[in-house]
């Protein structure tokens, strides 16, 4: 199953696939929140028995984030072991985490904006878990059961202002540079901890980064057991658990995006989160 | 002037000291969130002129965060010269930002919490500006415009968990470690860009930071502008503005807080924000 929300007419409506293709949930008095209609099973149940409605034709449909409010963004950088050695830092022996804030999220379809003061703009796919149920102290055996969903994400990086200074915040926080979707896929229906899924990148067509969930150094109950250590997590809080290798600043030479790309991450089980890119407008 | 948000019979309350010491604000139709009263003269007027209440006794009131709803919590490391020289980091050439999130504010005078599985509490004294208007690209020249009030922030810090990696992240997100408040000052009511103000941190009566801000290496309108280069700045909004030295991590031997400590930031022309320390309790 998938569940998507969808503007149109000037509304956010929800979208469900339950096995028919993406269609359109003609229930109207549902919450227009996917994470609510997880957290319920009468209310999904009710969701999945209302997806009715016309088919979503999802080339053109104007596709909202996946969430009606999303919580905190936090990420997991050098996950991956190929990753870390492309990267100027050393493979990480704990979990390294930084934030995103909400006004660089886009939802899939809305393209990505190149901001003026820089060129060096960067993809990253990565696969985002979506924090279903909150807690501190989370027992890594018990971690996935706060996972109520999962979904893609596009950590989308501004390059020479992440590494103006010791601290990555400035270059991963650029306005509308972090898509976020298409839809949420209930954690149930993937393999626990997501083990085992194929992730690709691809920038106008050209695979830039392919990789499996298997090699993540950190896998998912390990991210979310020492980041609850510190932090009561809360459900809408984003996960995102970190890109592989193919970054376009560790290329020789660089490959960064610019206005006309297109950027596609695909991950098995989930779909295809797609965004164009566009340069910023003053 | 000043002013605050206080839990009185289960209720908050806003209280206001225009010149006669913090008084209740007896108009229950204001808005509770002291920002919004001061984003409109109006409302100011009206809220000033209904501060007759009973006198706030300060020592035993149960002061609320100052923000009615906190935006995010951006955060400048490294801004004092001094301090940089203290930590393990170069002096930055760029402000350094990194971020907090909610979960970490407490209001003074609620226990700053020191985690079962660290030791290593640390306090750091800073002052904090709140943002009234946003804004993206915001120049430096009319940044402090886009301020509405300035507050005292302990960026309270897990010093091992802070350098467990090359991200301080999960050292500066401990729930219950940055102590805010305890009310908004006006940014008209000091200092255009809170120049040459004293800022003391005082750790059981002891002077442990000692400094002015006019040794700010990023002053106010700088950190407010290259930020606003990245992220589209929201009403509400916290930029803490750095520490300086003299943090407990830093001295031989090191000086952290514990349980029954307290911990006191006085800032000139602002107040004092006092917070006692105790165990995570689980």
């Amino acid at each position: 199953m998938r569940i998507a929300r969808i503007q149109q007419d000037g509304t956010n409506r929800l979208a469900i696939d339950a096995g028919s293709g993406l269609r359109l949930v003609i229930d109207t008095d549902l919450p227009d929140d996917p994470l609510a209609i997880l957290a319920d099973p009468a209310l999904t149940a009710r969701a999945v028995a209302a997806a009715t409605g016309p088919a979503i034709d999802e080339a053109a449909a104007a596709f909202r984030l996946p969430l009606a409010v999303p919580g905190r963004i936090f990420c997991v950088g050098l996950n991956y072991a190929d990753h870390a050695k492309e990267s100027p830092y050393e493979k990480p022996n704990y979990p390294v985490y930084f934030l995103r804030v909400d006004t660089g999220l886009i939802p899939h379809g809305a393209p990505i904006v190149r901001p003026l003061v820089s060129t060096h703009l960067d993809f990253e796919g990565e696969i985002a878990a979506v924090i279903g149920t909150g807690g501190r102290n989370i027992p890594m055996e018990t971690a996935l059961d706060h996972v109520a969903a999962y979904t893609i994400f596009n950590d989308g990086s501004i390059r020479d202002y992440q590494f103006k200074g010791p601290q990555w915040t400035l270059g991963k926080n650029f306005d509308e540079t972090g898509p976020l979707g298409p839809w949420l896929v209930p954690a149930a229906d993937l393999p626990p901890g997501i083990k085992g899924l194929r992730l690709q990148t691809r920038l106008n067509g050209q695979v830039v980064q392919e990789a499996n969930t298997d090699d993540l150094l950190f896998p998912v109950p390990e991210v979310i057991a020492r980041l609850s250590e510190a932090v009561t997590l809360k459900p809408g809080d984003v996960i995102a658990t970190g890109t592989p290798a193919g970054v376009g600043f560790a290329r020789k030479p660089p490959l960064f995006m610019k206005h006309g790309d297109v950027v596609e991450i695909e991950v098995e089980g989930i779909g295809i989160l797609r965004n164009p890119v566009r340069d910023e407008v003053r």
